[in-house]
């Protein structure tokens, strides 16, 4: 079960209340990051979240406000004597980028730090968990990420054996082959619920994100608009508050976490109002707000 | 004369109280900056300076913590709709990296962008001011600045006719040349004080930087850890607070501002007890601290 920090819920420019988009999931002592905005190294600092259990870190797009807060929280890991492994994905380019970033200023990275890009249909294992890689729409390559709590297909063994598959067998299923009649889905159990969350980074309302989201716990979903600004969130490839409501109603999800709000909206009431109208379950957390998982959702703890 | 707003007074990783080196100067509505942590955008946006009115940027060493929050500045000036000229000056090696970490996140920059290598020696011109570059020593490439309010050699053209001088001496006096047995400082005026500000970012004690920041009314001078760690200063490159002090009293300054104070000193009174020892004019300012300049010195406001 998930714990959400959420850093930094502020969209393209940072505000007095609002820092740029970073959100950290949780589950045990092991943290994932989605999105590394500039600044996210201090607002690590102030909250109860070390720096130093975080296990992944997922950028969904190479706009500066969800990546240059990355660099400097790389290296301060390294100051900080970090030793363990870190893995960090982003969409195709993620790697050079970030690799140009680190070279320019001098640090010590003394740990082992794999960066990796990934793409849409990709399925990445980190910390004992999975992250799903989906299409976004944004107008330049970007990606949303669904992280399941334990391996995304936990496979039950003694159905596997009654069906006799064994030995090479798995790893021909994992490939998507079908071994007498048996596909990998066939063997595996039915996903653990509480337990699963998807974070989709910038984008308008699209398809692929309601397909790949279907039936999550929850959905982190931006929102950088109202419906009084439609135009906009179309022109920008953003959301309003009501189209992501809609993914969340068309995508059977849990709990709607509504973030990445425009800093012309000082109140969150309307972008709650308006979201709510859609789909109830939906909250609009401030910076620092942190959530636990309870029995039918989530609550601010 | 200059006001100071003293925006990341942290050093190497930010922490609760204190954010990455960022230090504003402000003559009349023009501002410049000297170095640029990472946050530095979200200081300025709580900060009562406005970030538009920035007309140069002045990077002294390319270390993360003074080098990472310029790229998300630049492009935040620009998504807000800057038009005005900005210069950003570093080391060698400065717009090189600039322009590889502007390059990976897409963003507009629909302003005239000058960046610039300057080396020790050099004199830059911004706003009506001067920026002299001076060395410094932090075991890289890295260097300080000292602000003049007004041209560095405002002439004295009574005096210069008086001498005879006119026409191309001018050109041939700047260059360091003698004309008729006159040099340059024969027909300046004296500075006005209240009016000369030096920043000299991560440094060991050294003698260059005494050179350069003789007689300036107001030393912002880095100051990382107590005499009780000097083998750490040594070992770093960086000063103790009775260095930074010992700078001052042998350079004849004014005021001594003591910033980039590591965060394993929470109370800051120990420090300023160091350096006040040996330089009673010193101030330890915290974040967001305001100077204005008084008779006699500075006082926050």
């Amino acid at each position: 079960m998930f714990d959400y920090l959420f850093l930094g819920t502020g969209a393209s420019v940072p505000s007095r209340d609002r820092a740029l988009p970073c959100v950290a999931v949780r589950r045990g002592a092991d943290i994932i990051l989605f999105d590394c905005g500039e600044g996210s190294q201090r607002q690590l600092m102030v909250s109860r979240f070390s720096f130093m259990k975080i296990r992944g870190i997922f950028v969904t797009h190479l706009h500066g406000d969800h990546f240059y807060g990355l660099p400097g929280l790389l290296q301060t890991m390294g100051m900080s004597g970090r030793t363990d492994p870190l893995l960090v994905c982003g969409p195709e380019g993620f790697s050079e980028a970030l690799r140009s970033c680190l070279e320019v200023c001098e640090g010590e990275i003394g740990y082992p730090l794999e960066m990796r890009d990934v793409g849409p249909g990709d399925r990445v294992g980190v910390a004992g968990m999975t992250v799903e890689v989906f299409a976004t729409e944004h107008g330049i390559a970007s990606q949303g990420y669904v992280l399941r709590d334990g391996p995304a297909r936990k496979i039950d063994t003694a159905k596997a054996e009654s069906l006799g598959i064994k030995g090479d067998d798995f790893r021909r299923l994992e490939n998507g082959e079908e071994v007498n009649g048996v596909r990998m889905e066939d063997i595996c159990l039915p996903p653990v619920p509480g337990s699963s969350v998807a974070y989709t980074g910038d984008t308008k309302k699209c398809q692929s994100v309601i397909d790949a989201v279907r039936g999550v716990d929850v959905l982190i979903h931006e929102s950088t608009y109202l419906t009084s600004e439609e135009s906009n969130a179309e022109a920008h490839n953003h959301s309003t508050a009501k189209q992501a409501a809609e993914v969340a109603d068309e995508a059977g999800v849990g709990t709607l976490v509504l973030i990445h709000v425009s800093n012309r909206y000082k109140d969150l009431k309307p972008v709650l109002e308006e979201a709510s109208a859609v789909f109830p379950n939906t909250v609009v957390p401030r910076d620092f707000e942190f959530y636990v998982t309870v029995k039918g959702g989530i609550r601010s703890a």
